[in-house]
């Protein structure tokens, strides 16, 4: 035993001076090595990630965020920490992700980063929730510059703190050159929806109106023009935006509200068309009521465009009861972001399953689900 | 009225053709429209995912999964649909999530469908957590065989079905040809911790022991090999597996056990030294308790690689109190993929922060964290 012991003794001395440190992060782009899971992985994650994610549950960099939400106690909440919130009696939990692919990563009114929280926010917000835990996984290719993604990632940390959501739990991998276009990024969120809150496609009633909370278009004609292939400049920025605040706004005034969906990619045309799908019913739009800015109006003519399948990324589309659109208008335009919302339509018995579309010159046309891609990569 | 009913009238009649059906998956390989939000996007979701992933909550096709689990109500626990739990009282969630870039999609033993399940489910496992639900978003290259989603789609399924989980949302995007390797897949999970159950590293003590569920290095040198870069063959085939049946066992029977982790990337030397590091203590590793197959030792050996840092998709490394060591081993050699669970070292109070293995041979060295990459995209 005291050899054993005198053996452990020398073990301790000779490995004094390897006294464990975080390892610091001294590169300036991304190598395989930094999705290894070794000492560059740390490396990385504490010098980018950690740092711009600041909060209890990233900071254990455990393999999972734990207790980023407790269950109701009988008669109350029983709080969490930096999260804010708990799952209280009645309430249920949605969960919903996204994988973000959009080119250029930078474009005129924000970058992947916010795309990847406000998408996964508005996916959570239109279906009732209100979201609260956002992870966030990376593919990254070999040679990404660290700088750059240090600016992807503040822009990821601006858009949580803005919408109030944390980011608990995360992932990195590193591909060879070659095998992705830069990053891509995929976010999952966890939200709440209040006891008793209900929306669905079952719920819509022919007579209902439809609503849009904005101008419409803005998102894909920046990221299209940022691509700089086209001929064209105009004044256009990205929407990007949460909308959960004009979701809450909305309920509140007209609880009747039956369905909401965000309209991302495929535009306003394909989310009417899934809810003319969902319900069996008509929805019929008004050419001119439909809210897009001329500079966006200008660019789809100029190209060709249909703005109706033009991806939006702060903007939903919510079908209300007829008596509370009034209500529901003054809400929207109360709040950032839905200046410009308005009844765009409403719901008809028949035909069944079909949106059309009246145009401002009196006729009125078939709105198909968009067929093929006018605009990969857009989110 | 009468002139906008009659037109209304004519509307009908000519789009009564129209009438919507889902549309049909028709194509033999993934093209950019798939990604477009749009008709194709709709057909490859409703062919290949919805038809797999079966459950209640991804036939709704929302933005989102609501009411994945409802919160306990006073005195019991509210029932929910098909994912079959509900978290009660004192129970908090646990929520993770991790981007899969294997390279082979497909090898020995599994694929990446199963790692992008089993990797999840084990993330949340090894917090303490019982996984109960998962999201999946794919990234897609351009001109990727239906056929082979198929299968890999499959995969999922049967990893999910038969580690108990229901995948609940999805999503898919297309990138261009050249612009991703195949597919990715990022899955994020949620799980629910019982009351009560609490693992972490400042639990951990000196005189603890270190164990590890079974066979090291399997997954990593199955995947190397199926690269066929090398000459060499060996009959070695991944772990893929789920552990949450043998993190309930052994928690079952060694209550105070302290922390676990599972051993993916950077293998068990990288783990240790996360632990190392996160206790301050040292953790000291016996070479000769580590459980290796011979031919993961015999391929290791001849490509120079410390089976230390080969990865591992279907083991875990947990930290018991000594006098629970016996119990803890039985009942992971009680489990399925347990078979082989050895104690391989012990907690000591210095050197702090390091990891030491004692060799065969009586001498000892430093395991420092993974440097460098000698595997990429293993996971």
């Amino acid at each position: 035993m005291s050899t054993d012991a005198g053996r452990e003794d020398r073990v301790l001395d000779r490995i004094e001076a390897f006294r464990r440190r975080r390892p610091r992060l001294l590169d300036t782009v991304v190598t395989l090595s930094h999705g290894a899971g070794g000492k560059a992985s740390a490396a990385l994650v504490d010098a980018v990630f950690v740092d711009a994610f600041r909060n209890p549950e990233l900071e254990q960099l455990g393999d999972a965020a734990v207790g980023v939400l407790d269950a109701g106690a009988a008669g109350g909440a029983v709080g969490v920490g930096a999260a804010g919130g708990a799952v209280g009696v009645g309430e249920r939990l949605a969960f919903s992700t996204d994988s973000y692919v959009v080119k250029p990563l930078q474009f005129p009114g924000g970058s992947i980063g916010h795309l990847a929280v406000h998408g996964t926010v508005n996916d959570l917000a239109v279906s009732g929730a209100r979201p609260r835990w956002l992870s966030a996984a990376f593919v990254i290719e070999e040679g990404f510059e660290i700088a750059r993604l240090r600016e992807i990632v503040a822009d990821m940390a601006t858009a949580a703190s803005g919408a109030g959501v944390a980011i608990v739990t995360g992932d990195t991998k590193v591909v060879g050159k070659g095998s992705a276009d830069g990053l891509y990024i995929s976010t999952a969120g966890v939200g709440v929806v209040p006891a008793g809150r209900r929306l669905g496609a079952d719920l819509v009633r022919p007579g209902d109106r439809v609503v849009v909370s904005g101008p419409l278009g803005d998102h894909g004609m920046a990221v299209l023009l940022a691509r700089g292939e086209l001929a064209l400049e105009a004044d256009i920025a990205s929407d990007t935006a949460p909308v959960h605040r004009m979701v809450e706004a909305l309920l509140a005034a007209a609880p009747a509200t039956r369905w909401m969906r965000d309209a991302t990619r495929g535009g306003v045309g394909t989310v009417c068309n899934e809810l003319a799908q969902a319900t069996g019913f008509a929805v019929v739009l008004d050419e001119a009521a439909l809210p897009i800015r001329p500079a966006v109006l200008g660019a789809c003519d100029l190209l060709g465009i249909d703005p109706l399948y033009v991806a939006n990324e702060g903007k939903f589309v919510a079908v209300v009861a007829a008596d509370e659109t009034d209500a529901a208008l003054a809400a929207l335009r109360g709040q950032a972001g839905g200046e410009a919302a308005a009844v765009v339509g409403e719901i008809l018995a028949e035909p069944e399953g079909i949106v059309a579309l009246r145009t401002a010159f009196g006729g009125t046309r078939i709105v198909d689900m968009l067929v093929g891609d006018p605009l990969p990569r857009i989110c």
